[in-house]
């Protein structure tokens, strides 16, 4: 780990190198974030210029522009110049406008064209992140025909793997991939040969769809048309697993109750890391005061009854973990597809259920203690209020999501620590409302 | 969507064949599991023997049992003898033990030995997952002949665009991709072509590096090699995915506080559902305890000032939720393999300073609003707490997965309502002690 820290520091060309020279791509640049930013670029000018472009596209964004901070402006021309248009397209709409307005008009004018087509697609897009060189094959050529243009157009293409076929009019017609071409005899027709039951992409939809699509059908690439069919890209299975990285990264972080970073964790400030979090906060903070009004509106069965309040915690608890779990499990379910929004009924029947028999297992379990030591009235009451909070917290954890996604809003916004806000508040109405009612008060 | 279900309860047949035409075998796999039972077979039939195959490869193991059980013993035979051997492994792993040897005894030769050697791996292990079937080069083959061995063996291979290099004693030397064969020049010898540092996975290891490892990389598949680097089989991105997935799905189900399904959730018991979640719920209902052990301690400062009982919901669910959220955080950066062991001391610090600010920043909303309503001394209470508590919230939040890392234990383990609940019951304890010492109790 500290190897190559110690070896930069020392300036030590010679075993920089060779630390170098055994290492793939992916290795050298994780290494790389982890030394001192003035470090990096003496690293980095070691690297041919094959290995370097390698490197530099394995770094994240945010590390490619610390990195191009340091490098001299020719050899930053010349990385931008040769790395995939899709992924220049995402390093450059990271930069400020300015720096990239100039990046952009530093590049050759095939290379300019190609990234002004990504960057033109809105923000989340598929076309956003497709790539624009792919190579096109006709339904009446022969595979002999096709393999040659493969071998012709090959070097510059993103992948080779996935050769969608089109008509005079550029649509998609179906798809041949290079397994079937070399495996197939030179005289047959591509046509014969193609898959005509294509799954494609639409460059104006959002990345997700696709990305679970391919994720889903472990197909290495999806041709990407615009709204009339017409073939502008290619979207390839590393872009869609960055995708879906992302997107669980969100689901994830949501479902924690914190914004997406959009930064890797050690290279984002302590005030950066705050305020992702802190619109969450704020938000649960509002919710909470909910619970204050509840219970305000019952201190007098609290003074009549302190031993009330030691439960409440403990209730709350509860409520928040069953109301977490429906959450969580369903919106995953939704991420995945496996519940579609025709299962609602099905699922909201289900998580029920699921509520009513997690509260009877917890209240029974619950009730003989709490009646040893607090009596026969309390141990009713705890036993009745967990096995109400239990149902209506998997109700809410299963309903909220559903809903959110219904109205097209992120299911995993209506997370687990909203769920359990809400869920606290009611949980103390149906307590003190079940003790007011048992214990007469 | 109920198209399918309609037209095969009708038994209408020709309406069925025309609704199968033109539909993707991944979109027929998803209607069919959302069909009766009964109905499944009658549609499967349907199709030709290639379409069959390829829809119930997109079949969850569940799916493909309940399907198999609804066919007759000769289909069910063909289908897994064409099926491929990590497919199979999969689906023979997850059935009865008897079923599985009959099963098993069914296949050909051939494809019994290569599945037996899968099944021979440790279960979650790479063994388990790879492709048996692989096309081997040699550095001293022309690409000529590497061509002609790809179109030789291709057929029965699950990938032939990386190609694993081997020596005479079978050892992994380098990897070549079909496309640098096919854009090379034929009369070029495979050892000048093919790239040497290659990343490659362990049989025996678990299947989440090499799976993130090409999701970091975007390889399309990762040679196997055995202990000795001897060439085993070779893992490919449709797999790997499918593991990242259920992965995520794991991570994400433990940080919600249940345990991850093992099967799709619209096809799991309302009481197979309640039992994934149920342990959870006891582990927390028994943390959950002390919060009422800490309270009846201060019993007498709760009688004395029952104003104190109104805060307890608001400053555990604040607490909560900064713990949430420090977990959440710091699980998924280790998850992704942003943070490492080496980084602790810098993820706890990290933490340290965002608990204090968060903690700073609702403290002082707090203030104004608590004083206005409930005098000084409460405000001050109040404050103090939740600086205090988002504190140890975000120290624990950290803490405690980057621990159950060190010492081997997943660290999602060690989720958000755990650490919620721990945070419930050292917060009170804060709580009351502020309380008592401003307050004079």
């Amino acid at each position: 780990m500290t190897d190559l820290s110690n070896l930069a520091q020392d300036r030590d060309l010679e075993g920089l190198k060779q630390w170098l020279s055994d290492k793939g791509a992916f290795d050298i640049a994780g290494e790389l974030t982890r030394i001192d930013l003035e470090d990096r670029a003496v690293v980095f000018r070691l690297l041919s210029k094959d290995r370097a472009l390698a490197v530099f596209e394995a770094l994240d964004p945010v590390h490619q522009q610390e990195l191009m901070a340091s490098l001299r402006e020719s050899n930053v021309r010349e990385l931008l110049e040769e790395m995939d248009p899709d992924d220049r397209a995402r390093l450059l709409d990271e930069m400020p406008a300015v720096v990239a307005k100039r990046l952009l008009e530093g590049l050759s004018p095939d290379e300019r064209k190609l990234t002004s087509i990504l960057l033109g697609y809105p923000e989340n897009s598929t076309g956003r992140i497709m790539s624009p060189e792919y190579i096109r094959l006709r339904a009446s050529m022969t595979v002999e025909d096709a393999l040659t243009t493969v071998r012709r157009s090959g070097p510059k293409a993103e992948t080779i793997y996935t050769l969608p076929v089109t008509d005079d009019e550029l649509c998609l017609t179906g798809v041949v991939s290079l397994r079937d071409l070399v495996l197939a005899d030179p005289e047959e027709l591509v046509g014969n040969i193609m898959t005509r039951e294509v799954y494609s992409a639409r460059a104006d939809e959002d990345q997700e769809r696709p990305a679970r699509l391919m994720q889903e059908t472990g197909l290495l690439a999806l041709p990407v048309t615009d709204t009339e069919r017409r073939l502008v890209g290619v979207l390839t299975i590393d872009d869609a697993m960055e995708v879906l990285e992302a997107e669980d990264t969100e689901d994830i972080l949501r479902g924690g109750g914190s914004e997406p970073l959009g930064r890797p964790y050690l290279s984002a400030s302590t005030l950066y890391l705050a305020r992702t979090r802190a619109t969450w906060l704020l938000i649960l903070i509002l919710t909470a005061t909910l619970t204050v009004n509840v219970l305000q509106y019952f201190e007098d069965a609290l003074e009549a009854a302190v031993t009330l309040s030691l439960f409440i915690p403990l209730l709350m608890g509860m409520g928040g973990n069953v109301g977490s779990q429906s959450a969580t499990i369903v919106v995953r379910a939704m991420a995945v597809g496996e519940v579609r929004p025709a299962d609602f009924a099905k699922v909201v029947l289900r998580e029920l259920r699921v509520g009513v028999l997690l509260g009877l297992m917890v209240g029974l379990l619950a009730f003989i203690p709490v009646v040893f030591l607090f009596g026969m009235g309390i141990g009713q009451v705890i036993s009745l209020s967990l096995v109400s909070i239990c149902t209506i917290a998997a109700l809410s954890g299963s309903i909220l999501p559903l809903l959110a996604k219904r109205v097209g809003v992120d299911p995993a916004v209506v997370s687990a620590p909203i769920i359990t806000t809400l869920v606290d508040a009611t949980g103390l109405l149906i307590y003190f409302l079940i003790a007011k009612a048992v214990l007469g008060l």
